[in-house]
């Protein structure tokens, strides 16, 4: 490399999004998009810098502190890079909360940054899709939003035996520790924090951590042993009264009732990072055994605005993002080859045809929906036109030279099945659609 | 405000999109991308963050030096919000020379933040769309880009009256002041950063800074009196065999030839800010008295990659930013009102009717293609989901009750009319889409 010239290199851990690499996105999230729409959800955006209370005040401890891109302005003020969406959503309902009625159907598509060490599936920015049911606490709202993932697995053409949303709740944790492990309640904050970090740990680490909050070997052992019982085991220990034990009782009965429980299991383990959740929380898992990982979650959260508002508004969503599920649709070839194959018109030009000839032609296909691009230099040989047409992938190459010009006519080349024909100019634009 | 909560507030200069300004931003852009594609041009896009020296290297000053977000992440690297798309792109390119066929026709959507005072107009985030060709040099390419910019307004129904395009050449402008009014080389690129700037300064300040850079009072005049001749009048002066008047007289000539003169026309004080612009610099004006004001604007580059590969690649495109031209949109009357208005399906939930039935319903629509939400909370009364569903804009209220149940049919309320029918369940799809 010249010394003096600038990398070429895009920053640590973020993408550049080539035409290919973007009609991907495109199809990934217009797919996700049709979905919630289809459910009546609506679309917001939030600004891109936010104020770093905000995410000081909620988040959990390691985005909040490791991973936030956090700088003054040339004002002096303490802003952020939004890392999530959940805080702006947040302080957009709080804003608007007279003129809003509950319960908001929200979803945005953004990206969000954080301060990582860049590693398979794990990138300093990614998109994400968050949807939201905002301000309803019935548990027909946690119901939809586990309806909306398999609806969207399945608009990806997922099946049963790709995913699996695994469910838990954290209110049932909190039960199942105070009531069956006899923990106490402010050690509970701690140990969920202690098992969300479990896979990523060695057990022996694991259990280091739990001894320092305080818990004894036969608690951890106790504790271990929980995680292999059934929902329908663990209640049959406690009972099912508690509110979390209801909230998952009712929650699987809807399940069933409307055939999602193919889908869906309880998983006693399921926490999620933040502090924020409440109730509900879920993650979906790829069943491949060469992936068998998180590729998104999400959850119930009581308290979204009581950071902006005296009011309690509760809510229940998750977060889908690019990087990992990416690999998922790779991995079970759930990708059309046909997403990036544009079937494209060129039009040739010529040194001895004024261009008005070949921008006329143009406007007439592109009023009768045909998108179609003009050869910019007229002094190029056909042969050179032709390559160019087909190294970009067009798929029809357009000849209006002297001759079709007295003729009236037009020479469509198809340049995937390198043919061509010459037909009347007023019957070209219907040959051409057969082609494409 | 309670003291112990959070600002409700966006971030100075930055935007919270609402459903509804979401609603406008993708039609506006979606707009824009309708027309772009039909040309032919391809999406990308760029990390959000980019290394300071991109900017530093090449920008103008002010974007460099006052207006950049601009820190150092927690490894030490210097880092800066993108605060336009030409070095990222320029960047991008240059990554993968070898594989990309030049010409490429590319365009994004992205965000940008500029550190700006917010005033009518200007924002610190701001949305933009830019076009570029990228390696072409052909006069047809500046053509090209006139052409698109033109389809871009007539797609938004602004006719000739309302706005013009303003189009002027770096070369020529060179050429001009040393020429006909004999400055010195070194003068030029400080004179045109003054005449960029001097419909912002007042007369005074503006004659100032010229008299700064060794302009005689003379020569400021004879400036002036140039400002309002036509291209055939100065060309009269100092012919026209330069680079410049070359391009300037082609480029209005086929202009002329496809009919889109009566949309252009030549100005000499058109610079553009930025450093690299070398050739066709153009700026779109609102014609109206109110806003007679830049709505966007662009022009040619040539040494695009410059500064990563020891390689020339020329390039032509523009920006089109989300808020100048919103305003233009609104002051002509030209936002339809029905791109917020959503025609919308509310299923009613009772506690008496088991939710698989309204599911059921629910996705028969979906399959149908008809967007649709049930109601969350069966214990509210009819009278209470009524009023939500007309409060959220709901254009349809489903019942399914237990009478219908029975029937096997489906009460639909057509909430805009204030009327409702039964009909048989398997007419009902029909009979909605005859609603909507």
């Amino acid at each position: 490399m010249d010394k003096n010239k600038l990398s070429i290199q895009s920053y640590k851990g973020t993408r550049d999004f080539y035409p290919q690499d973007m009609s991907y996105r495109n199809w990934y999230f217009s797919t996700v998009r049709h979905v919630v729409e289809s459910y009546g959800y609506e679309e917001y955006h939030s600004p891109l810098l936010e104020s770093y209370d905000i995410y000081a005040a909620k988040s959990g401890d390691e985005v909040a502190n490791e991973q936030l891109y956090l700088f003054k302005d040339k004002g002096g003020r303490k802003v952020a890079i939004r890392p999530e969406m959940t805080p702006s959503v947040a302080r957009m309902v709080a804003a608007r909360l007279e003129s809003l009625t509950l319960p908001l159907r929200w979803y945005s598509i953004a990206n969000f940054l954080r301060y990582e060490k860049p590693q398979k599936g794990r990138l300093r920015e990614h998109w994400q899709v968050n949807v939201d049911i905002l301000g309803s606490e019935e548990i027909e709202a946690d119901l939809e939003i586990i309806l909306v993932i398999t609806s969207i697995m399945r608009a990806f053409h997922a099946d049963d035996a790709m995913f699996r949303i695994k469910i838990g709740n954290r209110k049932f944790f909190n039960d199942v520790l105070t009531d069956i492990l006899k923990v106490k309640k402010e050690q509970v904050g701690v140990i969920s924090k202690a098992v969300d970090k479990k896979t990523k740990l060695s057990k022996e680490k694991y259990h280091e951590w739990l001894k320092d909050i305080g818990l004894t070997g036969k608690t951890i052992e106790q504790l271990e042993e929980i995680f292999s019982l059934s929902f329908a085991e663990i209640t049959r220990m406690m009972g099912i009264d508690s509110e979390g034990a209801q909230e998952l009782y009712k929650l699987f009965l809807l399940l069933q009732k409307i055939g999602l429980d193919t889908y869906c299991e309880f998983d006693f383990s399921i926490i999620r990072g933040f502090d924020y959740y409440t109730g509900t929380v879920f993650e979906v898992y790829d069943t491949s055994v060469e992936n068998r990982r998180s590729l998104f979650g999400g959850g119930r959260y009581d308290n979204l605005v009581g950071m902006f508002k005296d009011i309690t508004i509760s809510g229940i969503g998750f977060g889908l993002g690019d990087v990992t599920f990416q690999q998922f649709l790779e991995l079970h070839n759930l990708i059309p080859v046909d997403i990036i194959k544009q079937k494209k018109v060129l039009i040739a030009r010529f040194l001895d045809i004024s261009f008005e000839h070949c921008f006329t032609l143009s406007e007439e296909l592109r009023k009768a929906n045909i998108a179609n691009t003009i050869y910019l230099s007229p002094d190029h040989k056909l042969g050179k036109q032709i390559r160019f047409a087909e190294k970009k992938g067009f798929s029809v190459l357009l000849i209006l030279g002297e001759d079709e010009l007295k003729k009236g006519k037009v020479t469509i080349k198809h340049l995937d099945s390198r043919t061509q024909i010459q037909v009347e100019r007023g019957l070209c634009i219907e040959k051409i659609k057969e082609l494409l």
